[in-house]
């Protein structure tokens, strides 16, 4: 029976240290504040917003929705982020992505300045991850990984780590951020042979393959701690990871269930970054 | 007995390949060029000026040295970087480091256009390691590690690739170079646990612990490639790698000599990245 590590729990303690910080911005006149810039009215986008807005509440950042119609041009959302950039009273800027066809996503990530990246889509902030340095901000997934690791004191350092998958958005900076953090990392992906003999080997293991319950009792052992990063939706609807919970579970040391695990801290993190980039700007003015 | 790979073969591979190219540039009226900036007259720095400028010259790369005084102030150091990213004739920056006590190493670093940046120094190059994109280049150290993979037909897909190491010079971006061609990637350093089992299972290792002979023979295992970018010189001013060469050579099945490995083939990919960044500002022009 593996210890359940609880994204609420995580998500209180995050909150509390928010909503002090964000009491002090505001006792220096700042209002810590996000504009989430929605292209379109894609149902995940929608629920995403409402879960965002919804946080905010709870911890006092101000949010700005800025939604702009599926047949935005490329010119005009260039012009929105140009606007955000330029505004003061913005700190974090979060872009609801993918983003339609007509859009180049390279270049509107490479429009918003690190500095409001509050979810590590520029390229200034996945550098900051990839060098340990604090220009942008990481994403918000893969630090609420290490958040849950803090929270429930498992330590990284000197620790075999092994993250399934690669992608920018948690493979690749949660494998940094466990090195900064000492561990020994192991990168697995799809062209990974014999996959399970590795991840049997972690003591920390994060699941972001993208796929549903692809990890099953062959890929852990005892002891570990599994942190699943995924969030996928079965034909009745309900959300599940990319464990295969009920297999994994009776075998491993501990876990993050889904829903109520990785998700529900990201939004917090997100929060978190907001009140960050409030106080640096605090601290350049 | 260990097949030994060697980097001169590489080299004459390499220049083959950088010839071909500054002909073709040079009919285009371009001629490939090298600024080496140097600052003050470390022996060091001196001697990786004459390979560079040997290298060049065999390759039909034009160099210009630029040399500053050990006291130069930082101000007139971001100045001539200035002037070097504002020179169309100059294709790509060499900046010789450390340097000295009084500058910012950060800050000169931002300063060079990642376009202009050869040896993958600046924030720019290293997102481009770390995303996969090619607005700068790697470091010409690790880019070297995998033209000796591809030269000698080592192809890292689907292997376990471990990197001793986890510096930005070497050990994270070739790490991120593996993984780009679907290897298993592990990343080692002083702070992991039992390093001999781990780099044990490696089919392909990459040494760059940054001490002399420190891999002996019970990191090691039969049938693997190890590439040694360790360069040290004992007190009697041999040079030697981080492997212990004598030790490991007989166990593994490919290994890279210290002098005449990968140290060789990074003079060589510092020319085919000028090269490569005289064509790329001839498609931009």
């Amino acid at each position: 029976m593996a210890t359940l590590l609880k994204g609420a729990e995580v998500v209180s303690a995050l909150n509390e240290m928010i909503k002090a910080d964000v009491a002090a911005l505001k006792t220096d006149g700042v209002t810590p504040t996000l504009a989430i810039l929605r292209v379109g009215e894609k149902p995940d986008d929608l629920a995403y917003e409402r879960g965002a807005l919804k946080r905010a509440e709870t911890v006092g950042v101000t949010v700005r929705q800025i939604a702009l119609p599926e047949t935005v041009s490329q010119e005009a959302l260039l012009e929105e982020i140009e606007r955000i950039n330029a505004d003061n009273t913005i700190h974090g800027c979060l872009l609801l992505r993918p983003l339609p066809k007509q859009i180049n996503d390279g270049r509107v990530r490479a429009a918003l300045l690190p500095e409001k990246d509050i979810d590590g889509i520029t390229d200034g902030s996945l550098a900051g991850v990839f060098t340990g340095t604090k220009r942008g901000f990481p994403p918000c997934t893969a630090q609420a990984c290490m958040e849950i690791l803090d929270y429930y004191k498992i330590d990284p350092a000197g620790k075999n780590a092994v993250v399934i998958g690669r992608s920018l958005v948690i493979g690749k900076p949660v494998a940094m951020m466990l090195l900064q953090k000492n561990a020994t990392v192991t990168i697995c992906h799809t062209r990974t042979t014999d996959m399970p003999s590795v991840t049997k080997r972690a003591e920390i293991l994060i699941v972001a393959a993208g796929k549903p319950g692809v990890v099953g009792a062959e890929y852990v052992s005892a002891g570990q701690t599994v942190l699943d990063v995924g969030i996928n939706f079965t034909d009745e609807g309900k959300m599940v990871g990319d464990a295969d919970f009920a297999a994994v579970e009776p075998i491993v040391g501990a876990i993050t269930p889904v829903p109520g695990g990785v998700g529900t801290v990201t939004t917090s993190v997100l929060m978190a970054h907001v009140v960050e980039a409030a106080k640096r700007a605090l601290t350049r003015a």
